[in-house]
């Protein structure tokens, strides 16, 4: 649907809303209290060309109603899961106001502990160092996605993996090897098959994060194109729920340090920790079955 | 093109590659030098399935190779603009190995000013806080397109915006205003028409550049949507060979603060800028002749 | 010691060094393999005006060689813990060239885990968020001072924190709180009163964050003054040989977001996390027969 | 002054404030506005032993108060230069409580530009990336210290940097060079003799950074250490009215890349720009007769 002002010029797509609103929300059972910590990014579609075109606002749901609404109805209806929370923001987004036919919920999640050896039930330690992500599509006419991830999160094995055997043209000086340390830190975002909300979402997302590390601790892995797919492929046989699996795999490159000048041996025992450039490692891996949508991961 | 394995899980797209090469070339001209400064990413695509699936890395050209010809390029062809170097590199990446089909240069350039009041011509100060960006992307069979940009060039109106007349739901608070301070980040992207290495980029560069501040700073802005589309129009309409233009503009909200408990008025002379949450306004413009073309952008 | 050129200028105190190298050290014992992450900086003092003065470098141990030295050290001792690894750095460097007299090694070091559920004993995931630190001072003459430390360890509590009977000015218009979200990012660092190689250092680390975080959760709080002095009295209570701790803490502010507009309570439920401003409390708690020594902590 | 609690534990020296306020001023002029872009940081001393050891609030001023100060002083007077700025501040705080004896301000200001080709005389674009910093301390008796300086003004020469004839010991490995890249981040604060308000600070600050600049630029250089003498030695003879200066420069190591496997020279044309670790240069020099005064710079 493009909107046209002059003979040359026409608005195609376009998006707007609340952008990384930071939202803790605290629920209480006597004095065990528990913490959901979340960011929240709204952002709307709908029929919204005359803002652009001549600054009539009049279909404009503002930002800071957005905002407002992530509050008010975590207020309302508590946070269970990141991803019931999404679905229930674009549940509000899509009937609040008649202009908006598409909404786009982006919730970043970060994890507490509670503080070991404390005596009080309302002490919290932020844990661990990857952020759990979940993205929600969904339309005025019912259609929805939900595509759950985690991000930073960083595994290094310091053994089992090699890389040999590679092509090699002018520029190609790699030594190769069957003994390096391989390093990523894992971006995986899947999309599950269905977008219902009777799915245990904690449970799937702690058996999602375990099947990413123990496939990359236990592959041995003749390239991190290798491990990747390894990662998608128990990810995906691991929860038959899960139709896709994107996963964005930096190489932090551990070089061992050449000691040969200074008369030491160094059998892969010290290493620099480079931090540019890396290798990048892109990839997704489907149920055969499954059909795909590529709107759910924009 | 999907690659099975099992029954159940297939190899969907791929791509890989080194990223963020950070690249310095010196060109002198007897004492006079001049100096280009990059960060290039390289990502293939190809013929790249054994790799992911059996760890057979005779197709894989090591990202190692891939830094390696980005410098090696850059010592022979010298860099004229980030947009030929891209091209450039493009053609090598796809002549160089045949199982790369597929080749996507990216490339951030940091601009570098003469230091005022030196009498030497071999010293350089940083400039402005934008960064200018290039992406190309390259077929085997000759297809190619040229995406320029820029990112993080921040602008402020003192005067000149208001905001009122929106649509009001049940959790809209936001007072009308008839006089805002409108700041933003730019994040701007332009494909162009014809990815013929005939154009004179920097130009092309500095000319779209220019349209884009003036536009923010002489349309009187009844909403970011409206100085967006301004924004997008004068680029497009200001160069003929620009096919469509993606902006990302994040709302830099400045808060006239609230002075009143202190018996002190505040007629928009003291702001808090604050930095969490943000309004997030997304748009495409293009020519109206122009088609579409997604996988530019990606 | 001060150098002069002119009648009118002169050389105060300087130093140099390598900063941030990245150095990762792997130990193995059969197929159980063990990971340091350090980030080590090095900075020296000495005989080093001339090259300020003339760029005559004869006494300059290069920072290049600072950098080997880390690496080559790594592999010929191992790395036991931060705190000995700096100390044998130090010694290094007083003797391996004549012109310096005062090393000062920092170091950071990152906290990985065993992957939990893997068959692997190599395979690690970074774990916390915090970072553990290390800052040794040495002379020639054989003084030395060891501050270990962490920074971001970042705790909350949803109860036990009140904040009411301040000081009012003028411009004093907060609501005094008898229960109030109470977080923090820990950055403490503590100065042992022996800077001898016999400390269980790791076994030291562990009692001092175990006591800083039960302190924090553990303290009725009537301001984050008051618990930063439960936690530094905490430190150095649970430890006799430790002389002396710093804390910096910032407030990180999570403040009730007002619903009435919406007629909705909000009884410490729904929280907006804020960035900036944020309180920051500072403080220094010394055990009571302890000499000072500022030149620990630079 | 330390107060005691218990035998073992005396509380040493304590600061506490508001960190980070980020204030726009705008002012105009009919149509001509000017902008004034700070983070202010405010740290106070004095009489609060009582919160942390009792947690009795009396004698604090909130940091909130401290925060409303800052936009209801911009309010009031204006904010015609950070220096100006800060003593303001300083004079608040000492006399708005009688517990506060002592008054650190920070403060960072970030340099915007007109518009270029703009009509309007209210559009504004980010300039430079260097960060004009102030730090002022003022005490209830009368004292007071200003620093002025700068950081992140990065600055590199392509010609006239060499580096030879240095110590070498067993880890010297590092080549000797008659010609180098150098660069660096500036980072550079200077304390003025006079605390006194009659400066003028634009053309103060102007002046020092141009004399960063040009002594970067126009210094043959055997060594960063040599250059930075050449930096502070200029900005001090350049103004009688500065009595010390300290420089903090990172060697942003520019390492020339060796194409020789490729066939190709490379006479200092092509540069890998390394992250980390890089070398650290830190220097004082101070007029002659100038009086030393540590507390200033903390």
């Amino acid at each position: 649907m493009l909107y046209q002002r002059s003979s040359s010029v026409v608005l195609g797509p376009t998006r707007y809303g609340k952008a990384e609103v930071r939202m803790v929300h605290v629920s209480r059972n006597g004095a065990e209290h528990a913490l959901k910590d979340l960011t929240v990014s709204v952002a709307l579609c709908g029929d919204q060309a005359e803002t652009h075109l001549t600054g009539d606002n009049a279909k404009v749901l503002t930002t800071d109603a957005q905002k407002n609404a992530v509050y008010a109805l975590a207020r309302q209806h508590g946070v269970a899961t990141a991803e019931e929370f999404a679905v229930l923001l674009t549940r509000h987004f899509l009937t609040t106001c008649p202009y908006i036919s598409h909404a786009r919920i982006a919730v970043e999640e970060y994890a507490w502990d509670r503080i070991p050896g404390a005596e009080s039930r309302h002490s919290f330690v932020r844990g661990g160092r990857e952020v759990r992500t979940v993205l929600v599509h969904a339309d005025v006419d019912g259609r929805r996605t939900i595509v759950s991830g985690l991000t930073d999160l960083v595994v290094l094995n310091t053994a089992g993996s090699e890389f040999h055997g590679f092509y090699k043209d002018e520029y190609t000086t790699l030594a190769e090897t069957t003994d390096r340390v391989l390093a990523t830190a894992v971006d995986a975002r899947w999309r599950h098959t269905e977008a219902t909300p009777d799915v245990d979402w904690d449970k799937s997302y702690a058996r999602a994060r375990a099947a990413l590390m123990t496939a990359f601790a236990d592959t041995h892995s003749l390239s991190l194109q290798q491990t990747l797919y390894a990662m998608g492929e128990r990810l995906l046989t691991q929860d038959e729920r899960i139709a896709e699996v994107r996963l964005t795999l930096p190489n932090r490159h551990h070089f061992a340090v050449d000691l040969a000048p200074f008369g030491l041996s160094n059998d892969n025992e010290v290493f620099y920790a480079a931090d540019r450039p890396y290798g990048l490692i892109e990839g997704t891996l489907a149920r055969g079955d499954a059909p795909a949508d590529p709107g759910a991961w924009e």
